[in-house]
């Protein structure tokens, strides 16, 4: 084990010596998955002593109970991660689905010691009102290039809950503006705004759904349903809370049964809105994620996305696609809502994770009509818009969208073997290009097997209740798969 | 004006050569303010044609009222901010207040181009589950350095807003323990909490002040009292906002009068805390800014936060302050609570700005039980943090807050000597370090001098109703505010 450490580090240092020598990355013969770990090297077990330590020493001045090991982020290279005592781990959780090129990507550490981004990272703006010079190149090769088709108008954002909270407040605004009918607010309206009291802050509402996840923020707390850890103790806005369709697996054997699911479900989706029109609580907004991740990887049709964007047109409410987790090509597809034909764009878009910055897209008619009224003293960090610049570029350049698919295809491919070979342990084996997931009978058992999974070498996620989280790089390979199902067999051979 | 524009660029290219051939720039001679431009330089009106061009295209994508003008971030140096059109501005706003070091400085500089760093730039982790190896000490060197007196425990957040939205979460979970007598939550709680309903979301409240600002995030911007543009249709909790005291200035003339003012202000927050106590929406926390400052640089005085203290301690309820514009040593202290002689630590203090990260300070008996309550995917970014530690050394070396409160002390000296000479047009001249403001007799005139200051070089901000908003770097030196004090009267004159 210590001779392929060995053969490890030596590729890592081949690496570095590279990166700074500043060889050029892109000839041919050059790719990340050749110059990462071979495949898992366990020393220690995880944690390992010197985590264990970092952890007590952090939890002198905060709780560390969600810790799980410290990380060697120098020689984390590619699919790898690599923990303070020496273990490589094939990340298949990719530090909650936010690394798209895997860890030190050439490409990226060439964006940061290129002398001209320099003072990109050292002067952070106030960037609504002194943006940098090269912002609107910048947006213009970065996030304008992977606008959502049909919309126009971005706005960064410093991360997925910010991004949630203003996608919101552009939302509110424009359902006031709609209930105005052209005029101006009233001087009561004004007044009131500043002391918390309707009109000026009016009762109206966000419809969410059950399992949703989109944040820890008060307003993005609100649309949050998973956990307790998240919720309990916290006041929250009394909002409609829909049934997210519970389908059955696989979706194209059980299609009649899982439409009549998706409109009972559409049909609780109407009788909320009309119940809260009633309570004078209108609702301005629907949130909704195009797959449910912290929720348990929840999939609907994409009629049943284009009976909600009905919904919505039919009633004035803006709908919101909350593709933080699901967007930056993960699936094949840059946004997983582009998979739903939808009639019309969505209203709203948000992102963070993979895209480096949080923000979100929205149509003209969601465009704030004043100065400051989505704004903070940073609205991101153009710092982080370079580096997706690049991020971008290499998606484009290596077409890692089709790799993608292909490689999630055969994920799949994998897990349902692996659950027709187990069908007492494993069942609703899903997925959509690299986001993949599967179910275990109770969470104890999921938990065992993630433990047993770490400890031969692959990291992995879980969500919903007994729920195995799949959310690997975009330049994840077959032969890293291999590894994984190699690996989850020994695990189930033994579960 | 061509001469000057030409030495002052030959400056920046001087600075631009050392910094790239890793000067040793520690050396005695060597003094950011000796390679900073020799004064401000306009050759075109601001914005200019470049900033003009490059507004209407960001305006394609984005809402650009606020927009003031573009910035050539590699130009800027110092005090110095440089437009796209080649205009050098003494920057006294430093992007509402969150540039420690003025722009460039070369140290931060060098802690971006030192390879060992390269990583933290390049690997966002998520923080709360697999921090880097380096955090543990990096935070020691930062955040754990400038502790408030008497706290002990730190969390990294990725914006203001954010971190008062997790500060008022630790205090509502504090407040909910000491509730339930040290027993668990109920079975219903838990259930009742991932459905926005009491008992796991109960009803209780943060009391706040009438012009605080405190972000803009739905938890926040319930907090935040200034202006329509903020708050206007959107939905808020209905929580107690009392009165800030409002003072005469100078405050040693005016104490009888002033303190009268503060007690009954504190009566006010008394009244309010047992009439939301009586409504069954208990106040868990008290929010306030040790100086407001986007509410038109308010002060109190240190008993006002004393007797502040005082009625939180008997009422059981949390007392956060808010230093989000006002830490980091801008006022002479680190944090300005610091002047306030309180008989305990605040039980929250949040920052971020000058902290280059955002996050809070708190003390145990708010540290969350269980992992993930205060939590996200980023929860910051520690690469703010290695540049952190390194502006925190450079404050120490520099002996910037002796600095920064002799600054402050000539700035307000100057600007009370203006307000002698120009009665009619100067009022409440106030400011503690570096933190200083005027005020005029209306907005239209405040904003007619800010733009003719423009005009003559200076860069300023405005706060409150009718009030000029000083906000300088800590490098700050008496010869820029001679060039000031040189332009505010020229341009007095003309009012």
């Amino acid at each position: 084990m210590s001779s392929s450490l060995l053969a490890c580090q030596l590729r890592q240092l081949k690496y570095l010596v590279s990166a700074n020598s500043y060889l050029k990355l892109s000839q041919a013969s050059y790719t990340v998955s050749n110059a990462e770990s071979a495949g898992p090297v366990l020393i220690t077990p995880i944690p390992g002593p010197k985590s264990k330590q970092l952890k007590s020493e952090l939890d002198q001045v905060q709780n560390t109970d969600a810790v799980q090991f410290f990380v060697d982020y120098e020689k984390s290279y590619g699919n790898y991660i690599v923990d303070v005592d020496g273990n490589y781990l094939l990340d298949l959780y990719t530090q909650i689905a936010s690394i798209p090129l895997g860890y030190n990507h050439p490409r990226i550490t060439k964006v940061l010691t290129n002398p001209s981004n320099l003072s990109s990272f050292v002067n952070r703006p106030a960037l609504g009102v002194f943006p940098p010079a090269d912002f609107v190149k910048n947006i213009n090769e970065s996030l304008l290039s992977a606008t959502p088709p049909g919309m126009n108008q971005v706005i960064t954002m410093g991360c997925g809950a910010c991004s949630i909270e203003h996608a919101l407040k552009a939302a509110f605004m424009a359902f006031r503006r709609k209930e105005r009918g052209g005029k101006p607010p009233s001087r009561e309206e004004l007044e009131t705004s500043l002391f918390n009291k309707p009109p000026g802050n009016p009762n109206i509402s966000v419809l969410s759904f059950k399992n949703a996840f989109h944040g820890r923020t008060m307003g993005a707390l609100a649309l949050t349903h998973t956990k307790w850890t998240h919720k309990l103790d916290f006041p929250s806005p009394d909002w409609p809370i829909a049934s997210f369709p519970s389908l059955r697996y696989p979706l194209e054997d059980f299609e009649h049964e899982n439409s009549k699911e998706e409109q009972r479900c559409l049909a609780e989706v109407e009788d909320l809105i009309n119940h809260y029109q009633k309570r004078d609580n209108p609702v301005a907004c629907v949130a909704i994620e195009p797959i449910q991740c912290e929720g348990g990887d929840n999939f609907a049709s994409p009629q049943f996305f284009q009976g909600l964007q009905d919904i919505c047109r039919k009633n004035n409410i803006a709908l919101l696609i909350d593709e933080v987790q699901t967007g930056a090509g993960t699936t094949g597809k840059f946004w997983v809502h582009e998979y739903f034909n939808l009639r019309d764009p969505p209203d709203l878009v948000t992102f963070a994770k993979k895209m480096l910055t949080g923000g979100f897209y929205y149509r003209d008619h969601l465009r704030p009509k004043e100065g400051y009224r989505i704004f903070n003293t940073w609205i991101g960090d153009p710092s982080k818009v370079v580096m997706l610049k690049e991020v971008l570029k290499v998606i484009k350049e290596e077409q890692l969208l089709q790799k993608t698919t292909d490689t999630g295809k055969y994920m799949l491919h994998k897990l349902i073997a692996a659950q027709n070979k187990y069908p007492h342990l494993l069942s609703r084996a899903r997925g959509l290009g690299a986001i993949a997931a599967i179910d275990f009978p109770d969470p104890q058992t999921r938990d065992k097997a993630v433990a047993k999974l770490r400890e031969l070498g692959i990291h992995l996620g879980t969500c919903g209740t007994s729920t195995l989280r799949i959310r690997p790089t975009l330049i994840l390979e077959k032969k890293h798969v291999d590894i994984f199902a190699d690996r989850f067999h020994q695990v189930l051979k033994q579960l």
